[in-house]
Parts: C-alpha cells; structure tokens; sequence
C-alpha cells in the first residue's frame, strides 16, 4: 500500500467536488444571487433539467448546498451556500482571476453548451 | 441563442480544466516539485500510465504544462509549470486551504484510487 499524506487526499476530493462536470458552473450561479432551481438553470444554458438536479443534490450531500423548504403551498424551495461552501469564495474567486488573465472568451468551446 | 458572458464562458473553462479527473493531482505534484513522468506517478497513487500521459497531453495543449527534452541520449523528458500553469498557485493554494478545513481525511473515498 502506498503512503497516503492526508492533505492530498482532501485536496483531490475537492478538486473533484468542484470539477465534476457543471459543478463549478452551478456554484457561480449560487454566488452570484441565483438560489431557486430555475434561476440556476437559466444562468447555465446548456444544462439539463435532470443533471442540475444531480449536481444539485451531491452538493447537498457534500453539504456544500442546503436546500431549503421556503414555502410548501405553492412549493418554493431554494438551495442556499452553507458556511461550508461560501468558505469556496477564495477559490471561486482566484480561478476567475486566473481564467480572465488567460482564458481566451473565444475560440474553441470547451463543451458544445456554452455557459 | 442565450446570451452568454464572456467570464462565465472562461470560468466554466478554467474549472473544466483544472476539474478534470487527476489533473489537480497532477498540478499538484508539479507544484510540489515532481517534474518526470516517474515521479509524477509515484506522487498520484493509482493513476495509470496511460491516464497521466493523456492529461499531460491535454494540459500541454492548453499551454499550462510544457515538454521540454532535457537529453536525447539517454531519454530525459521534464515536465514544468508554464507561466500560465504557475499562475494557478492562488487557485491550489485556495483549494487547499478550504480542503483542509472542509474535508475530512478519513471516511469515504471519492475513488477507489486513494491519491
């Protein structure tokens, strides 16, 4: 068995929870205002009904994303950041700064949905 | 056609690369001071050879990781941080702080290759 460092374990589940594919896209939508399942959609065009909602709900189980019961008559439900995931601000925002500095916004799309 | 935000468009980018499975291993290792395909595996356990030569590929291409032949006779191959690559520091540094705070080191693998 090999030596394990902790640190690397952690750093590789995060690294996965925010790059599973829509992932990152759906945590930009959340800090940016967007808290109700359709506002998120519409700021991801491309996205389907069902793998938001997949994404949505392994953020939940990552208690990265709490998904809140705002009313049950209509049904309002609205996913809000934990302290958990709000903590991703600095990794959110140092990987804007980086892809503005030297990702070029045309050229090849990096998936056929453009977000 | 929606109309789309340039940033998102880089940000979506950004996350799709450095989220792409093993790639954050990967940079990581870079980061830490691995710069032979050798050592570079023996810093991600359970990576295939295959694997790490195809996401070497693809973050060459994206101009993050550059290939330089160290010498010919016998064959030594380097891999190093481009400076678009070494201005993802912030980016693991962030990443790495949240994922020591936020994730547990013990509990369920997000693999059954524990790097």
């Amino acid at each position: 068995m090999p030596v394990v460092h902790p640190v690397c374990v952690r750093f590789h589940r995060a690294v996965e929870l925010i790059g599973a594919r829509w992932s990152g896209a759906i945590l930009r939508a959340l800090f940016t205002g967007q808290h109700r399942f359709a506002g998120i959609k519409a700021a991801i065009p491309g996205i389907s009904d069902t793998m938001l909602a997949q994404r949505l709900r392994e953020l939940e189980a990552a208690s990265v994303v709490d998904r809140q019961v705002v009313s049950t008559s209509p049904l309002v439900v609205e996913y809000r950041l934990t302290e958990r995931g709000l903590e991703l601000a600095p990794v959110m925002d140092a990987l804007t700064t980086w892809a503005h500095r030297w990702i070029e916004p045309s050229g090849a799309e990096p998936t056929t949905a453009v977000t």
